[in-house]
């Protein structure tokens, strides 16, 4: 079969790569129906995370399964199954708190830009829908292997409470569905910060009440001057850079909330500037494992239409473009079908 | 007047002051009936933080008003009051959403240590008790002022609920409150960091079940092997440095929380490690004045007896001693008499 393999920055190849076969009795293989490109794809597709051997990519999959191993009890062949980007044994200590991806015998599922995929863990990393869902539910169930989760994490960990007001630092697909996110779960007011004309439109879309396109010192003092001069109850770091980690943290109010999801890449924080800032902080990699059966609930009863963040689908093949067009901004998202 | 004037390190000088005034209306004057020193008062003490000129020391106090400001509406001459080492108004939104000690208008409360003090913003700052307690009371009713709203805080930062299990990393005054308080909301397991005979025993007497005398990484493992092999629910972290941050950080469970309330003191945290860890954060100056209601209820009705603290109890004019005696750990906490 062929599928994306990184081999360094801004070299994303189509190529040949051996089909997945079971190689634990826990594991399945999956026929991907749809994959995209994450946000968190670009950081090694930048250079700005080393790529040290031609990889395999991609993280997010839904599909059907083709085969699975002697150990898998709950996961059937034919089923159309969503699973997380760590597979995870859903019985742990830490699975068992919702924290599915800090799994004690948790694994990255890597290599999903591609027809087929291996998935470890099958049972505990894998949640099944009843039926085959129809195609333009597809996109929509795509997201919740991984951004959709990871906005709704964002934003349960920023504490979003009804009436409350929110605040969404990163536009990126995950940041647009924590808009989303803090919507469902009832704030008032929803501040996504934004200077891109179309991921604004979706953010209003998702129920962004207000745009700040200004960032930095600017951006706090905008968000300052909308929060009764002291900051927001929830804030959602969707980024990871030490920019926005620190627009974040100086646009809650003292006692607020920050649900940090971007993973975070060279950065600090002073823990003499957090004391002093009385911030909550929260955040990690979304369990998102914990959180599938009620977003595919939301989906498959047409509540929530989260495939709405791809604005490009390309065929498979057409990998590099997705990663180009993702790199340059001219995409939101990446859909690539196999 | 004679109280407590910092130099530089290791000079604390007890000498003639001016006898505070009110400067503004909405000043107090309270005549000390208990004041103490805190293990932040330490910092400076060591030269850990800069003293530029010699400055009037002691931030905790408990006393009679002598006098008030024109504008102050509801305390009164002859009450027995207690208050913040941060005055506030208790009227801004983050007073009013319980964070007192980020009081848009917060001002230092110093120079405690002495016959009389001047608090600003008495009617935000102050509680009043109904009667003037009696004084086998006031050692307790003192610690309210900073330690045990502090050790509360730390708790309530580190969600301790009812049958959880929680870690404190400190074994100064703060962190036996903080014993305490886990005690009082219910904790199961109270495990005390400590490895001083005097403080272990105060400890197990607020509450702690087990002890650990471990530190850095032993101590980490140790608490894991206590904690099903993943960390505790609740951290406590009262000390501040950037080994008893990391202890925290790394003795909490994947979701589990850390209520941080030592003043940070060259503490960095790296971004990544600290989303990896996947733990709660929060912390900064406890809002003592939220808990004062409440925690002197629990006094007066003998409920809780954090006094206890105090193992060396000096005059006022013995202070340079009672800094000498906390600095070498020969007292946890040192009650002064004016």
């Amino acid at each position: 079969m062929k599928g994306a393999v990184l081999y360094g920055p801004h070299d994303v190849r189509f190529e040949e790569r051996a089909v997945p076969a079971i190689t634990q009795p826990t594991d399945a293989i999956i026929r991907i129906s749809a994959t995209c490109i994450c946000g968190s794809d670009l950081w090694p597709y930048r250079g700005l995370q080393p790529v040290t051997e031609p990889t395999p990519f991609g993280h997010e999959y839904c599909g059907i399964v083709e085969e699975v191993g002697s150990a898998v009890k709950s996961i059937k062949r034919g089923q159309f199954v969503i699973g997380s980007f760590f597979a995870s044994d859903n019985a742990c200590p830490n699975c068992k708190a919702g924290y599915q991806t800090s799994c004690v015998h948790r694994e990255l599922v890597i290599g999903a830009q591609a027809p087929s995929l291996r998935v470890p863990l099958a049972d505990g990393t894998l949640v099944a829908t009843s039926d085959v869902p129809s195609n333009d539910l597809l996109s929509s169930l795509l997201t919740l292997s991984d951004v959709m989760g990871t906005g709704w994490f964002a934003a349960e960990a920023a504490n979003v409470k009804p009436g409350g007001t929110a605040v969404v630092v990163g536009d990126g697909a995950v940041g647009l569905l924590g808009v989303l996110s803090a919507k469902l779960m009832g704030a008032e007011r929803i501040i996504a910060m934004s200077r891109h004309e179309s991921r604004q439109k979706l953010a209003r879309e998702f129920g962004a009440t207000d745009i700040v396109s200004e960032r930095g010192d600017e951006g706090i003092a905008r968000i300052k001057e909308m929060t009764n001069g002291v900051g927001a109850d929830s804030v959602l770091e969707c980024v990871g850079t030490q920019e926005s980690m620190t627009q974040a943290i100086r646009s809650t109010r003292p006692g607020g909330s920050i649900g940090y999801v971007g993973v975070p890449h060279g950065v600090q924080l002073d823990g003499q500037e957090l004391f002093f800032a009385h911030v909550r902080l929260h955040g990690g990699p979304a369990p998102v494992r914990r959180y599938l059966p009620k977003l595919i609930d939301l989906v498959l009863t047409g509540k929530i239409n989260p495939g709405k963040v791809f604005d490009l689908t390309l065929p498979l093949a057409k990998v590099a473009d997705g990663y180009r067009a993702m790199d340059e901004r001219r995409a939101i998202k990446v859909l690539l079908q196999p």
